[in-house]
């Protein structure tokens, strides 16, 4: 099946331009040491003629793969009619459209209830203003996240990040943020909602009040941890209990990567606050925003701004991505059926190596155990034609994050790959497969 | 004059969707009560047949204009080749492009020698990333900021922002910051350099040893205030002797905003750290870049990162921007030529009726005496077809932000609906305008 | 065997001045509104004859009783052949008398080597020093404090404090420490060592590296807690393996109110820093130091000062009180002997009413269910000439601090008192009880 | 002249108990190597026969002299009768004693209306909670301190310190406090209340609505800076006009150092907080409070409390220093010549080498130009009998705080000691003096 997959090239490109121009804070660049030209659907191209299956998905801001066909051509008849590239928040007819979309698409037919915020368009800015607007509504200062919870860069929301190297790049202690044990953070025995409602509600345990509880349903950096419904129906009464809004951080797990819109539909809880970006474009265009119930509007205008919220290139390939994925269950039911494959083959993994799998829906990976071997099978996965990187608090996690249109027979074709590559990384002598 | 513009619409939109479904944040769009469907060159247009002159650019966004001939057919093109829309850090051949384009049309010519960083596309962002890190290479915690200043919405950022209605928007202290006065802000017997000076070197005075001084050569939203260059290379000079690093928050005023692409061109120092987004992408897309000294760029791998970091579409714009106003003098001359115009038609309305003008470049304003007087002139203006806008501690500064590209008489139409509106406001009893 | 008490007095004192001229901060007066006059062994007196069992004891400060014959005359002693009172922390005569007193008295027989650094003569400042230093130490700024923890009311002593109440009152945010769940916390299926453990050795817990773990052994204003030794060394390990300094908080418990010196001998691990103060100096007087092993202290000449630092009176009182008390083993005899009476009558009293007990050595209490039916029981003490007062996050412990000193007989009276007293407040009905 | 006072000792005394269990923060021991043994009146003793003329008085601890013969007899008369000794807050006679002396004889002579908040018994508990009581009244949190100001070691209190070495031991930012610049810090042009009242008075100065305004009027440790009548009064307004309480720290130069009782009487304002501590016992023994206008006694009982507030012995001998000087003006008028001696004489020395004095009343230096110098002029001195100190950023301010109640032919004799050690240090070769 792999021979399916196109040969990738070999050979690395100039990077001089890079190394002279460009920061060595750089990342992913380093692992896929490619320069990439053009995209479409699942593949990514590079400038050498290789072709790469994409399972990165610019970690779930591509749910729709590539210059899809449909949002490309609203875009680019919005550009050539003069549309309004950019507006600051004045109405624009893309904004008015992508509300309309919003409201009729995806909010009205699930109960919903919200008022978007457009944020600067980064999801570090999404739950920056969730934050501030929090603290603002209940007059207090401290937030509780969760460990391995991600949430951003910008000083607001890194401090209810938990990776200490991330933290560390601060240079500033990060208050005002505690971080309590995830949905099994402490083993299956011991109810971590139960730990956080007996702090709460104890007068000296030195936890102060909280503005809000900002939650990932599931953590995308931090390992593809999955909190159960019933924890976060508890967290969100404990929540309501001490006078806290109810933060959910969509930002990765939103948009469809986990089989709904929102990750926490049909849970039987409605968070207060719902932080939205990546994939939200459905292009791979800077967009965030923040969903807010109606009387926790309580902004005073331009209370938070910037440039480039409301980015109307964004609003267009938003508003034909809800039109065009979500306006029937088409979609929904591609993806459960892929998320099912997805399962089955990483299970079948799991079980080959006495390994684990995480995650839920198209947000799946495996537990290969280290950072190190993690990193050899991606990089085996690379040189094969496959994208794909890793996450958790040591990177130990394999992490399946493939465009949720893909082709059911290129899904496994992927998949493929990734399991000779993690046979090869577990069966190899350690010292051979590391050379 | 003023009869050369169209006349303008004067019913007000249909906003029942944005009061349903946008929050109350919103703040641009009261002022100007229209839905925009298009714009080019220096017009936007609303969706009932209206043209509106632009003074406001996107706050400085928009320096070429909108939709600009050029950089539309970049970005068609672009888009129609498949071109990556989104790929986090990856190298592409938009990266490389735009990352020689810098090199070759700017830094070189100029002399100057940076890394750019690629933050999240927002310029409070860029500004998070150069004060991390500022205090990771000095290994303090305090930045100087100053009186008016203006830098971000989000918390490390904020924290630098003068505004007290933005500030208190954080719903927690904001630290870790002082402000100190800007040039002039005492009056002109005060050398603030000297104050500022005389503290740093006070082992007694409580002002802690700071990471970096954050300054903007001309203060946009701070009301058009303008550092003389011996204040801005004293400030170096003191930043250089006290182990600070020196930042340029260079994204309002660059670009060509004061005529040259950098604000700081030709006054005898080099920062240490320049801040730039608004208008870099050319086109009004989101984009931002924090450009550091090659031995300060100390950051680790993905020790700052972010999802929208390298918006590809932006790197093709802002390239063709570089590449087709910035490889000749032509452009300068043509903005050196309209500042010249703006001043001195700013400078007779001061003159007429006793008030004075801020700023420098392209960049200025006359300062009306309050909030409600700039008020009434703006919404004079917009009924006359003008958008624009204002800034200052009390809204008090009439701004214009004309796109760097508008023909002369275009200007000279816009300045004369701004006479006409001043004038009005300036000699009607105040109750009366106020109607 | 309450008759062996003496009557007290129930007529108010005048309270103007105290209503003109002191604070309403103050606390104790109101629930034992007496003007008391003077004091010995076990007795205070008030004003009009009444004399008082003191089960107070200063909240642990007077475990030798009320001006004690032989701490007493050594003041009078050295007050009338002026000594010196005040000398800032030049060495003097009574310094060098009690570090000799407290090297051969205390430190060698336990085989223990700590400095001694004079602090403010409050507990909250030898806190704050031991925090301060620590932070110095290990470069590191948080710190790890527990539930229910008290150790001072200054800002960095409060950070270190559980109580909501206390902590609310800084009227700033309380950072750079975090609470952990103390040993029984959240019941006795929980290992708390172990989910401290976790989360310190987890990178992405967002619980940063400590400087410190500051703990009691017995948490005496939260409650009567008790640290198992177990627990404690597994603290201490804890610490150890993080690079951590363990601070052991005996402000309360130390002096032998737990039934030795310290409240942590005979545990299996030497604390790094140990706070001491309250029975310090013997008779009441202001006095605190931090014991630190001497490759930690670290300090820059007078990098914390005070003004108080350092009072020779009470250096007087409490070289008296160690050469007195601690020489031989008689003492601790006699603490155990009526450890172990009190715990059988606690014991008793909490089997006869379903009740629950706390604490070790004379450091116990009874869990009276509710802050209300404490004070009930409270009051009702005081109203038959005994001082007890409550702890606890709801003040539901009614805590028995007697001295230590006390005579078998007389704390066996006490003790009557204090069990009448709650047979009262749980049998009669609970309404009219409160009247 | 100085034949007149007796030769001191010159042998060091043995101080290994000091090196191998005092910490190594100790500080003025290693600048006064003696172990002193007793002290009366302006003299102390060391355990080798020596004496020494006490120009340092405990920093202004012991204004009164040491073991003054009054407060020493009526502190003997309350052991001797078992007079409470520790009694935490409860209503006590020495108490309601204090109380009275202070309404009678400071409080209603001056027609000032102030409660007193007895804190914990160091200067550093009576700022933490003046700030606490600002911060709860006016639920702002951000403290205006000044350059040079010195307000005590525990957290709160540091932040609003402003000496680097000290607030660099904190090890945590401190933060909630700006720092402006004192009466004069700019020179003589610079009118620096004029610069806090501009920057309050602009919303967009960065600089947040303060909760207090915290001042000494004589700077102490700062180098004794002397803040004119005019300044304090408009610094007053200014907090008025801000909605800002003025917080006066008169711990060093308050209990009639400046000349009267408060440091400010006499200057047209009333502060609506003023902290007390050092000499306000009389003797040298730990005690402070916090005055505070009634309507601003808004604490919640106990919610800033301490084990050491209320010191007992320190009522007494606070009660007899209030009555014994300053019942009537007989201490002030002697304290006025002593203070016009001093002047004249301090500033005959800086005549004589072009030098400058600083500070008013009995609270005076001369600035001999650098530390190095000071530390040779008092060393100098200590070998002539005299025990003298330093302040100011670099030191370099020699201090007299000779006792107040000293005979002036003695205080004749000190200067004349100083006169000659000054003439030394400055005419001999640096290098020689250094030796």
């Amino acid at each position: 099946m792999i021979t399916t997959l196109p040969k990738p090239t070999n050979r690395k490109p100039d990077t001089a331009i890079y190394e002279r121009r460009e920061s060595v804070v750089r990342s992913y660049a380093r692992s896929m040491p490619r320069q990439f030209n053009k995209a479409e659907n699942v593949w990514m191209h590079d400038n050498q003629g290789g072709r790469y299956l994409d399972f990165l998905s610019g970690c779930s801001t591509l749910n729709y793969g590539h210059n899809h066909p449909v949002l490309k051509q609203a875009l680019l008849d919005y550009v050539m009619a003069d549309g309004i590239a950019h507006g600051l928040d004045l109405h624009t007819d893309a904004k008015a459209d992508f509300l309309n979309a919003l409201e009729n698409v995806i909010l009205k037919p699930r109960g919903l209830d919200y008022r978007a915020m457009f944020t600067g368009p980064t999801g570090t800015n999404a739950v920056e203003a969730a934050i501030k607007l929090a603290r603002k509504v209940t007059g207090r200062e401290m937030v509780i996240a969760f460990t391995n919870g991600f949430h951003g860069m910008t000083l607001g929301a890194l401090a209810c990040t938990g990776n200490a190297a991330k933290r560390g790049g601060a240079g500033v202690p990060l208050n005002h943020v505690a971080h309590e044990p995830f949905d099994g953070y402490h083993g299956p025995d011991v109810d971590t909602a139960e730990l956080l409602e007996r702090r709460l509600s104890d007068p000296s345990s030195g936890l102060d009040a909280p503005a809000a509880i900002l939650v990932e349903t599931v953590q995308g950096e931090g390992g593809l941890n999955v909190a159960s419904p019933e924890w976060l129906r508890r967290i969100n009464a404990i929540a309501k209990q001490h006078g806290a809004l109810m933060i959910v951080d969509d930002i990765q797990a939103g948009c469809g990567r986990t089989g709904n819109f929102f990750s926490f539909e049909g849970m039987g809880f409605t968070p207060d606050i719902v932080t939205m970006a990546k994939s939200l474009s459905g292009m791979g265009l800077p967009f965030a925003l923040t969903l807010v119930r109606p009387e926790l509007d309580q902004w005073a205008p331009g209370e938070h701004n910037g440039t480039f919220r409301g980015n109307n290139h964004a609003f267009v390939t938003a508003t034909a991505a809800l039109r065009h994925f979500w306006s029937d269950r088409q979609f929904q039911q591609d993806v459960a059926r892929r998320s099912a494959l997805l399962e089955r083959r990483l299970d079948a993994m799991a079980a080959e190596h006495g390994l684990s799998t995480r995650g839920r829906g198209m947000m799946r990976g495996i537990d290969v155990g280290s950072g190190e071997i993690a990193s050899i099978v991606t990089a085996s996965c690379f040189e094969r034609g496959l994208i794909i990187e890793t996450s958790g608090a040591h990177d130990e996690i394999v992490k399946v994050l493939a465009p949720l249109i893909i082709d059911d027979a290129l899904l496994s074709a992927g998949l493929d790959i990734l399991e000779t590559s993690i046979r090869e990384a577990m069966t190899v002598p350690y010292g051979v497969a590391a050379e």
